[in-house]
């Protein structure tokens, strides 16, 4: 199969001209009638117009006696009238009103005699206190237009109106074909190059909160004959479908081919980062959309392509994802050829409310779903500085960002556990943190960005850790110190020690495969320092140029094989079963600015810290130590002396 | 039974001592495991650590050749370095980097040779082009905390961790008791006396939007053994119960009494209107809700402390009803010793945000479903004046609001087929009428309420329809009068006309009732003319004072039978299948204000005016003639001139 040269087209474009494709080829939604009272939530096909009046006969609004009006004309409180048994009857709340009788007097207002007559202080005017035929709803009236969201009060009202069964628009039946020779159904235990279907389950779950229904159909074989039938099958079944490209994109990608010999390719190619090998084509005058294999890809796309296409089919109109204006933390750069789409984590810290890129690899779906918004670079644009107010579309609610913790530093599992506390306690705080470094955090809080850091900075010259580096960076104040815990940091290796490693000067042995932390970590300097005390040149230590973001990701290397050893906590390497050689206890502490010090949010991450739960969930973990969390520090001179 | 007296406790107070002694009893929600596939929208019950890495082996990013990094060491475009056969690998995206392999070239740089061996230009930097194990999730890491919603992305997350099951909260099962002896089940002709149990399906759907499962019982008859039974029953079952009381509220209350027996009743009586007759009790120290009966009654309380429950139980917090600012375009009063809840329809005109308070009866469900918004006026304020700029708790999206064309003043079933037609063209676009009568209409356009307002006041000095009025409440201009329809008014009488009426001389005859139009509509100004004309006393009409806000349901009383005639166009006639006498032909006519006249909203709405499918439409419902719709009729004397 030869390669096929992919189209840029821009992406509004494309989504335009595809729908106008569509219409042409004549897609619209079909009906079908259900009883009202499953319809909430479903969109009416068609007017609809009350059967009946509600209420259906004239009925009593109140518990009392319905009389004549006109018996009791001239009542007043010196002149009451008496109106005869057999003039009156007695009605609770909803009871019909007696066939002449037109007035209903309300029983405290009234006195019942011996003879069974009842004596009456005022006149009742015709027709009070009776509901008239049709005051809710007229036979005959629209009770709702067409194209319109059924609610639960429109539910009543239907069934209130005499109408049992309602028209609506049959929900969209969406296909969903995953491919691919790699792709494996969810297991818990994959072989390697194997990759988990987990698409098709992200897109039912995306499909079925646009309220469609989702068909996730088996995985086929990357063979062309074969992926012609399942498109071939899927088209005759449901209303849209999407072919779910395996992660190949090259030698092995029959998707575009397969659409056109069954029907047609309006574009391949869009001018989107990610998201771009993306087709629209259309089978039997059905969408079908080729999606990108890599799960961030995929999502953008069926956003961007096949929410549209559901929203043309219910005839509603999409409501805008909200927009809001924020800073950013981080540059980013941006290619001019297509307009990309940034995953955000954001926080308002302070009354700034900041973004953070996250990681943009499209394999990346943990990105996804830690992201508060999406960033859109525009095409042509170059990208934007850090610090820049740029236009987000929020996927989080501007109410959430407001009670979300921003912890920006040094990793350590125990942040989670903080933040999982944290939220247990108050269901309306959350926690997100992000990985870079000691450094990496002192200078988000410098820059207000963060409420939180974790800091594990070893001064060499005093050993002792953060004071030193506070006194540099916030030389007035204006940050808390706060003790957290003590952590085992050491020298990670596989169980059992094959390569007997003793110390860690042994890492620059031939042989041994290091993987080291990011520069900036307090990991890292204390690898360097380790270096320079055992005389080690950095360049002599294999791999120590490849770095990982956090404690678990080296453990992960080295438990996979592709490492020997690593500096890490003692957490990491029991959560991955692997030896540890202890090097020292360190101390990991919070940096927090004294603007968010007295915020509830950072009042309650402080109970978190100081609580029994806290306390059990490190002994579970291992390795660390707790004297005083939540204490503050004194590091200023003055504070000392 | 004997008549209890029922507390009045601060709407506040009971939610927040209910919840405290729902916690005493141990209220809490229970857990279950489900497949992640499944799990969209549902809530961790703890925190969900990944079991595995994703990806799980070191992956090629790239289609291109895998290497040892070292090999290529030295190259660069002139002194390029060759790798021989065997020291690399083929490989595609996704595939796994063979054992020792460090480094991915991308297909593109690179240069196949005869002999099998390929040619590199520049050298790989150690890990390039591959994507890390744990790169998106390390083993041991939270993916998710507690009490979280499952969202796409965190699926394809937990399922790329290799979690394929996942421990939730359970979705709460809430039963719903109907009791009473006058309900009966939806059916579509009722008999007079029988209420149809629609508060059911109303409960159920909003059960159901809050993600609860709802359980609806049969109807239990007031018969205290019976309903305690019922009761005993749907507690054993589920974990809230919702007793929905009969509207009779009086003799025939058996809700309290029983929840009493089986458990205990903490408050009886709420200062909120409507809902004051709400119970907050307990069953096996599970919540048990006594409900009125009255719909917007029943709503209101389901929402104000079923809602809550269901939060607590799923440990989230409600998120809070977006609140915005608007002005009252009518008084609204309100008693000091509760807290009510009015119903409001809204609009922009221009800037302004216009709340109207709608039909306050906690019968009249159609209201409920036509709120944009609910008006809280707290307990202790006797009300609004018009004018006064209030919060409102908003039900429908400012942007709808904010594309909802508004129109206020007299009645025609056509306005409902107007807004039907708009809403089909662009569903984007939405109309709200309210029926005030022209008059109503003249003055809201005045105010600046409206966009736009039905009129058909005759001047019965010139014969001419509605221009007199304008000259007078429109000296200057500012409006546009609209050509829309001619209509057929003329008196409706029961069919066959039994009662032999032959002009509308003959209502003022002893035996005949009439049904009036309020004040102010055109129609009663028309009818206040004819009695003129005939030399009658409007006082000496039986029921003239008796008034209708629609000819709708001016005709549903004659076709009831509680009238026998009443002024009203032929459509509304037939509709009803009355007979019909023929008065004039008469002139409704739309007036614009100047400032709404160019907006795309309007611009729209001429369109439809002018269109076949108004036309049609008029046919259908018959009576009107169509000459020249949505055509500027000059109405000053300068422009006439």
């Amino acid at each position: 199969m030869g390669f096929e040269y992919l189209t840029n087209t821009p992406l509004d474009t494309a989504k335009e001209a595809y729908l106008k494709d569509l219409t042409d080829l004549g897609f619209d939604s079909t009906e079908e009638t259900v009883p009202v009272s499953e319809s909430c939530g479903r969109i009416t096909s068609e007017a609809v117009y009350a059967h009946g009046c509600a209420p259906h006969y004239a009925a009593s609004a109140m518990d009392g006696i319905a009389v004549y009006a006109s018996d009791t004309f001239g009542a007043t409180d010196t002149t009451p009238v008496r109106i005869a048994a057999g003039r009156f009857a007695v009605v609770d709340t909803g009871d019909q009103i007696p066939d002449g009788m037109d007035a209903v007097i309300m029983v405290e207002e009234i006195l019942l005699q011996d003879d069974g007559s009842v004596m009456i202080y005022s006149a009742a005017a015709p027709w009070q206190h009776i509901r008239q035929i049709g005051e809710d709803i007229c036979a005959g009236e629209m009770i709702l237009p067409s194209y319109t969201k059924i609610t639960p009060s429109a539910i009543g009202a239907m069934i209130a109106g005499g109408i049992l069964a309602v028209r609506v628009i049959k929900l969209p039946l969406i296909g969903i074909i995953p491919t691919g020779d790699e792709i494996v159904s969810p297991c818990a235990d994959p072989k390697p190059g194997e990759i988990l279907e987990f698409n098709g389950s992200i897109f039912s779950a995306m499909i079925h909160e646009w309220g469609a229904i989702p068909k996730l159909y088996p995985i086929v074989p990357d063979r062309f004959e074969l992926i012609r039938d399942a498109l071939r099958h899927a088209a005759e079944e449901c209303d849209i479908v999407l072919l779910n490209a395996g992660s190949s994109a090259g030698r092995e990608d029959y998707s575009a081919e397969a659409i056109r010999s069954l029907g047609k390719v309006f574009f391949h190619g869009i001018a989107m980062k990610p998201g771009k090998p993306a087709i629209l084509g259309a089978i039997y005058g059905k969408p079908v959309l080729g999606i990108p294999g890599y799960p961030v890809s995929g999502i953008l796309v069926i956003e961007e392509f096949l929410h549209p296409l559901i929203n043309r089919w219910f005839h509603t109109k999409p409501s805008s994802c909200p927009v809001t204006s924020a800073f950013l933390t981080r540059p980013v750069v941006s290619g001019l050829k297509y307009e990309e789409f940034v995953r955000v984590r954001m926080g308002y810290v302070g009354e700034k409310l900041m973004a953070s890129p996250l990681n943009r690899g499209s394999g990346v779906v943990s990105s996804f779903m830690k992201a508060d918004g999406i960033l859109r670079i525009p095409q042509g644009t170059e990208g934007y500085e850090a610090g820049t107010q740029v236009s987000i579309q929020l996927l989080s609610p501007i109410e959430k960002l407001k009670n979300t913790l921003v912890v920006i530093g040094s990793h350590d599992p125990l942040l989670d556990e903080i933040g999982d506390l944290l939220h247990r306690t108050d269901p309306g705080l959350f926690m997100s943190s992000s990985h870079v470094g000691s450094m990496g955090g002192i200078m988000a809080i410098r820059r207000g960005e963060a409420h939180a850091a974790g800091c594990h900075l070893l001064d060499t010259e005093t050993g002792r850790y953060n004071i030193s580096f506070l006194r540099k960076y916030f030389p007035h104040g204006g940050v808390k110190l706060i003790r957290c815990v003590g952590r085992n940091q050491g020298l990670m290796i596989a169980k059992g020690n094959p390569l007997n490693i003793r110390s860690f000067k042994d890492v620059a042995r031939t042989g041994i495969r290091y993987v080291n932390r990011q520069k900036g970590s307090g990991t890292r300097i204390l690898a360097d320092y380790l270096c320079k005390e055992n005389h080690i040149v950095p360049e002599k230590i294999y791999g120590y140029d490849r770095e990982e973001l956090t404690h678990t990701s080296v453990a992960a290397q080295i438990a996979s094989g592709s490492a020997d050893a690593g500096m890490g906590i003692y957490s990491a390497a029991k959560l991955y079963d692997l030896d540890f050689l202890p090097v020292c206890i360190e101390e990991y502490d919070l940096l927090i600015p004294d603007h968010a010090f007295e915020t509830p949010m950072v009042q309650k991450m402080l109970s978190v810290l100081k609580s029994d739960a806290f306390r059990e969930k490190l002994t579970q973990m291992g390795g660390y130590t707790l004297d005083r969390p939540g204490e503050i520090i004194p590091y200023l001179e003055d504070e000392i002396l």
